[in-house]
């Protein structure tokens, strides 16, 4: 049997490993410093909670409805508080509105599934979220660069979209601490994207994992409010929210949610029951417990802990970093986003960095669709304690100033 | 936002809820003896083993990995289980050789989208399990029937899908007590697909939930160990066998795994990776300390139940149908299937049998890609005991008399 290649799909050639977990493979090395991953600290986890939530509901009489099959909508308590914190969120919806999904990335796919026909075009920001790319690639599809700080003008996307043999089926961003930048949308660029949308006839994408991890500043509605402000209600709006409990509470039980129309979440809900059934019960359960209880005072305890590393990475950023280097300041999120000086490429710095100053980061060509981006990369500061981040990043401007030196 | 539907990708038009689970909520009354759900029984699960492997790992060193993101192919500890497993059914195998995934409906949906381009065809049985027809439905495939009793012409075969557009990418069969029909393929009938697959140069999906549900007869070799056989090694072999724990320990956890040659695996951890990151850890390991103490003594036990309920069915049925009525005898699994005398049709039948007699089951048309089979049903022992299989069959099949001698 040597022709597996033939028997493919033609979906199939645009499947790669993603390179920033090939990368993570290397790096994951005791003497390295890492700011590569771009995972909460585990050390941080509310275990103790969850293993009481477990033993609850195993020892009790919940225990063989949690361990049958279950609604592919996903259970009633954990939608509960999930319509209560999207009320938080300035959104008002009911169960009808939620699909609670495998983590936020099975929303992502299931999204694609949903609205992508090869040859469509899906708009996304140059950098972004590598896995929404990854999501979307499978189904055949185009990207088209979205800036919202920029101008955009609807009928040039169309065009170049019809041009590509389908249409813009919907705006992908991350408007809170995104991954890889750090950077969030004020009011008036989500108000921007969201008129746009409009003009596209299209839908939003709003994926929001980081949400929740804000360490100052003040709140931004989420794009799904000004949505349901500006249209008359969830029903009318064109936006779909992907939240996440994996940057919160705890990614291991992968747990996310879409909200959305509740026209939009019955065709999803299709979806989820022709490819894996439902979400387990008995995580949702569980996190139903944890999140009820815990939610607030354990992002505030984790959220303190973020920022003081933040504020240790920005500070020895300032500290150690020659000129010409620039650095975004998130007020949240997990990610300090990095543009060399001199036109340095990264990952040829990632390699000598790795080798000889012992740092790891992700280089950010991998994050940008068309392959630009080479004098980028992206710093972590979830899983490193100020004196790590401290002498990583002296170690990291050193070897950085050294560079731009040798190739003057 | 009132054209949702012509945002959607044009796979969209396919998706159709499931009649059986749309079905089985209208059954879900407690007046009604139901034979219509295809689930295990919940008292059976093994809750106290669960609630002490999540306290043993939520409670230990484990904890923080446990709730961490984990690897795409799944947790080393559960894939050296599945690898004993699988050479107890004569597969030898390496961990590299096995994906776990979010239970083998999620195996499926991975392997249609490995395989499965659009105007591509698939050979199932008529009648065949339903969430398959779903998981590949969603990747605009046409279905061709596979009879394993009948004469099989690859060239046949090849030029109808040739007219459709697309090739044969593999033949989806469920050889051990299949859901619907509770029977299996003889070894015969395993060697006739495979010989049939090699002349069509396409894989074959061995779906087998139920395989370890026997409660007599002699075990007949996966067809993966006879392919495996015939070619030399797993390496070599064109079969994807995918297993599950949702009949054996719990659906609860959605886990089942798919084996097959590495270069295959490496391909669907790309999928499972653009899609859903990875399959809890936690539930990973918890259902490793389960299945390592637990499967041999477990799965003895609950097949003793179902063999006990088994033959209370069967003895039922020649008990109680009137002539005419033709019903299966599986050796193993959940099901009999049942034809209807005098060409009556099921779906009218289960009308009057919910209102009047108060026996619930599903209709066979639904399993049959190409609507046939109305004069057929699917009758599931797994969860009611022998009282109750006693009257509902008794009323089920005084019922089917009286509305044969009413249309005669």
């Amino acid at each position: 049997m040597t022709t597996w290649d033939s028997l493919y799909a033609k979906r199939a050639s645009r499947m790669r490993a993603s390179e920033i977990r090939e990368l993570l493979k290397l790096l994951d090395r005791p003497d390295v410093i890492s700011f590569a991953g771009g995972i909460p600290d585990p050390a941080l986890f509310p275990a103790e909670a969850f293993k009481q939530a477990y033993a609850e509901i195993l020892g009790g009489p919940e225990a063989e409805r949690a361990l049958q099959y279950g609604i592919s909508e996903g259970s009633t308590r954990l939608r509960e508080w999930i319509v209560a914190h999207m009320k938080d969120l300035g959104v008002s919806c009911g169960p009808e509105n939620i699909l609670v999904t495998s983590g936020s990335q099975q929303g992502l796919d299931y999204i694609g599934k949903l609205f992508l026909s090869e040859g469509d075009t899906a708009l996304v920001q140059w950098p972004t979220y590598l896995g929404a790319v990854q999501a979307f690639n499978a189904y055949e599809i185009n990207f088209d660069r979205l800036d919202p700080r920029a101008n955009l003008a609807a009928a040039d996307y169309q065009s170049r979209a019809a041009e590509r043999g389908g249409a813009v089926k919907f705006a992908y961003l991350s408007p809170d601490f995104a991954n890889p930048t750090g950077l969030s949308l004020d009011l008036e660029e989500r108000r921007r994207i969201l008129t746009l949308a409009g003009e596209l006839s299209c839908a939003v994408i709003e994926d929001s994992p980081y949400q929740s991890l804000r360490y100052d500043g003040a709140p931004v509605p989420a794009m799904l409010a000004l949505d349901c402000e500006r249209n008359g209600g969830i029903e009318n709006s064109r936006t779909l929210y992907c939240g996440s409990f994996s940057k919160s509470l705890s990614p291991g039980l992968r747990l996310g949610w879409i909200c959305a129309a509740s026209e939009v979440i019955s065709r999803l809900v299709l979806i989820k029951q022709a490819s894996d059934l439902n979400t387990p019960v008995l995580n949702q359960e569980a996190m139903a417990r944890v999140a009820e209880t815990k939610f607030e005072p354990h992002t505030a305890h984790t959220n303190a802990v973020y920022k003081a590393r933040r504020d240790a990475m920005l500070d020895a950023l300032a500290a150690h970093m020659p000129e010409g280097t620039n650095w975004t300041r998130p007020e949240g999120g997990m990610f300090i986003w990095l543009e060399l000086p001199g036109g340095l490429d990264a990952a040829e710095l990632l390699e000598r960095s790795v080798e000889t100053a012992k740092v790891a980061f992700v280089p950010g060509r991998a994050f940008h669709p068309d392959g630009s981006g080479a004098n980028t990369l992206r710093l972590s500061f979830s899983c490193a304690d100020k004196p790590k981040i401290d002498e990583g990043i002296s170690r990291l401007g050193a070897l950085i100033a050294e560079t731009v030196t040798s190739t003057l």
